[in-house]
């Protein structure tokens, strides 16, 4: 159900991140080893940030895999901060405007996982989002729901806070409906300077996260890597699953927590925990 | 802002109404003569009543003259009772699940016209569908709402009445928002049996709608037509605008009036008023 | 590289056996097990002989798993005689005029396999279609090339004898260019009256096929399957792999021969034997 | 028939030429004035030299005006030289591979026009394309043909010579057919550094090209436009129609006639002559 990518650093084409490397997320589209789905195939998204007001996106209901159009583009925009989303649809419609990331102003935001029993929430859950924001909308997904949400939880100031506040809320409404496992998900969110990634479920139970280790390390350890020795120390990568060119790069994040990357490549772990209403 | 076309009669294959005619609906979706707009290029649906259960669903969000599938089935799709129609956005995403017909269960709906500032009243609307259908919405139009609240205001029992309370509903919230000219709308109902047809709009200024004339007029008018020799005395066609080869077959439906037409051709027009809450 | 399956019996739902079966065509363009590709998720197509002239024909870019008009389709034609085919593009481009059954005239036509070195012999190809064919030429595939090429070599005078001699001019010219193992190919072709599959690769190492047994066998070995108990004696169904729901049910289609069925159900094997030039 | 526009000069996000002129090709794509047609509604598609090797290309089979991605990107590219296209098909399938720009290695190609008779022309056309280049011709326009014939004839070396002697060369053959006007067409073509344009049709009558004028006379004929204050002298843009919020900024380009741009601006006009092959 989805598999996601998000790089923070030096610019690059995202093709070399999204194309190039062996088992990246286009041939995680045709091939997840660790997702709940083998194939990914319900449409895609790319946004990133770089030249022009806010972030590009682009998204499509083709398979990442064929979209000669996607091939394109990786191949001519380079950024330092992009994120990318393969889709395997749990029910909601295939259609662009369900495709991630979702954008609001400079944010935009990414969901692996699903709200459990969805269809019985969905309109409680609407209710719930900051009326101002309501009619902009557009999909049917429980992931752009989460996300509108987040936005009226206050994701534009404190991201992991709104999060939390959000997910919480989720727990407590599917806690009064007697649902179980309400939420399950792996989260990424940028506004173009930091890039957050939570990992989280209320089982316990969460879709795999993955960052990427320290470059001087990665160095050292493939010296016969091309890709790797252009690293940089403030260079970061977030990945649903890793790419099978870097053994030995990946520091799977926890259960339950949160990763902060700042400008500079700063970047800290912290514990997530939802706050119920 | 969309054309539509409903045919109730003997079975006919599909492109006999929807290619052949001149002028007919494939060419409004390129020249509207009557529609606010001239071209009707964002998409379009085919719903049709015939083999298996409930209505057959065509939709595609590319234009209606260019596609090669709405091509061939219209050619091998026999029904008695159809509805197509072909859409210009008045600003909502161009996807399939904002295409019409709409369909649940046993009934599809079409919709020329618009819900005056929706952006504004969405929520607000959306909250008075039963909540046991509010799931089921799928794309984020106001003619889609539209629909579902006549199914909350009794679609299924009584059309025509469900409709003036719809309508009526959406008029009275409009007021206390201060917002004039409430409903712009003309509608096509059907439910496999029967076929309801409305024209009105709050300003009194409705889009154009047409209901064909009886067969046996039309015989003696045309001797040299065989498309009009084929008629039957059942046969009843309800358009946007005239097919062009048809000079004299239309009757206009007058403002703020509902046409109902019943199996064997009955057919009545009866005044339509919207009811306030 | 494809998957397909061909129906010729009593007028049936498509939805009947193209959704319901487990293991059908549809949960083959996700998990084929035979194929040489696990997912066959680059467009599909649907070709079908019923009311109105000659096949209707549906092509879709989007893979057969997600798209809301198939089921709506299969679920609203009925039809004696229908093919239908998941596609995994070996290199040309994701578009309708390279998804399968090709049409031309009553005449259905899909594969499943390649032209080896397609892009070094397609200009040579192309030459040898009847130059009052060629025009009609819409997309870029081997297997299109392919229903010409028979089609100039009479198809629709003797459909395997066409075939014969095409298969055996493509391995006569790919032999000129030291190319080998020239052709991969199971074949449906019809005529709207009858069924040809033909199963033959150049190395002797075919994509399977398989055509269900004789219904009165079928009946016996399942008493309990509802689906089983309503075959007919003349009711035929070919497959590139087997529908799991019906264990005993399959023959396999031998190397190197071709399988026609007739009118009434009639069907016998033959050797099928490629002729040079 | 098709409408198209390009840019030659500073570098600026894509937008600012595409959708931000009154009347600029976007809604060229709805309400041509000069077109054949006035819509150009059978896809699109963008080419810009930029970052990443050779050009980037976006196409869609969607229209223009609706195509929310179209916006997003020319939000958020930036480029010194573009071509844009809106399409409207004289017959040939709306798919992606139909759309222009046509890329080949750093070229870009547009064509407004048509071959005449292109379906009877076709098959003598292909074999007289380079059989090293045949293979990748990907989709099933005469637009497409012609840029592979003048590849065939030299285009990377002297577009404007190889130009003439394709066009010649299909006049030639035409003719030899009894066919009247062969060629209608305004050519636009780019290797990333310089830009042609050419009128041509053999009737005389060709489709509208437009050049900017000078950057000095612009400004001071209109003071009070932003847009053109910031035009530099090196600027030249060159269009099918005349946007309308730049009132005599704009110089017809002569029937039979071929535009140059060169790297700083310097550009110049010179007769456009076939060559009998």
């Amino acid at each position: 159900m989805c598999r996601w990518m998000a790089w923070h650093g030096q610019p690059v084409l995202v093709e070399e991140l999204l194309f190039k490397p062996e088992h990246g997320l286009i041939d995680q589209s045709l091939h997840s080893r660790m997702g709940a789905e083998t194939t990914n195939g319900d449409g895609f998204g790319l946004g990133w940030y770089g030249t022009g007001e806010g972030p590009g996106v682009y998204r499509s209901i083709e398979p990442a895999w064929g979209d000669a159009n996607l091939r394109h583009l990786a191949g001519h925009i380079e950024s330092p901060l992009f994120l990318a989303h393969v889709r395997a649809t749990s029910g909601t419609a295939i259609q662009e405007t369900n495709c991630h990331p979702y954008d609001h102003g400079r944010w935009l935001f990414v969901h692996n996982g699903l709200i459990n029993e969805f269809h019985e929430l969905r309109r409680e859950l609407m209710l719930a989002v900051d009326p101002a924001l309501f009619a902009d909308i557009q999909g049917s997904t429980d992931s752009e729901l989460l996300f509108y949400l987040a936005l009226t939880n206050g994701l534009e100031e404190d991201p992991l806070a709104a999060l939390e506040r959000t997910i919480g809320f989720v727990e407590a409404m599917a806690d009064r409906h007697g649902i179980e496992h309400a939420v399950q998900a792996s989260i990424g969110v940028s506004d173009g300077e930091r890039l957050w990634a939570v990992r989280y479920s209320t089982e316990g139970r969460s879709r795999t996260l993955f960052a990427s280790a320290d470059a001087h390390a990665l160095k050292q350890l493939h010296p016969e890597n091309p890709r790797l020795q252009r690293l940089r120390d403030d260079d970061r990568l977030v990945v649903s699953e890793p790419f099978a060119d870097l053994p030995g790069a990946w520091h799977e994040i926890p259960e339950a927590t949160a990763l902060t990357v700042l400008p500079g490549g700063t970047h800290e772990l912290r514990p997530f925990r939802p706050l119920a209403g």
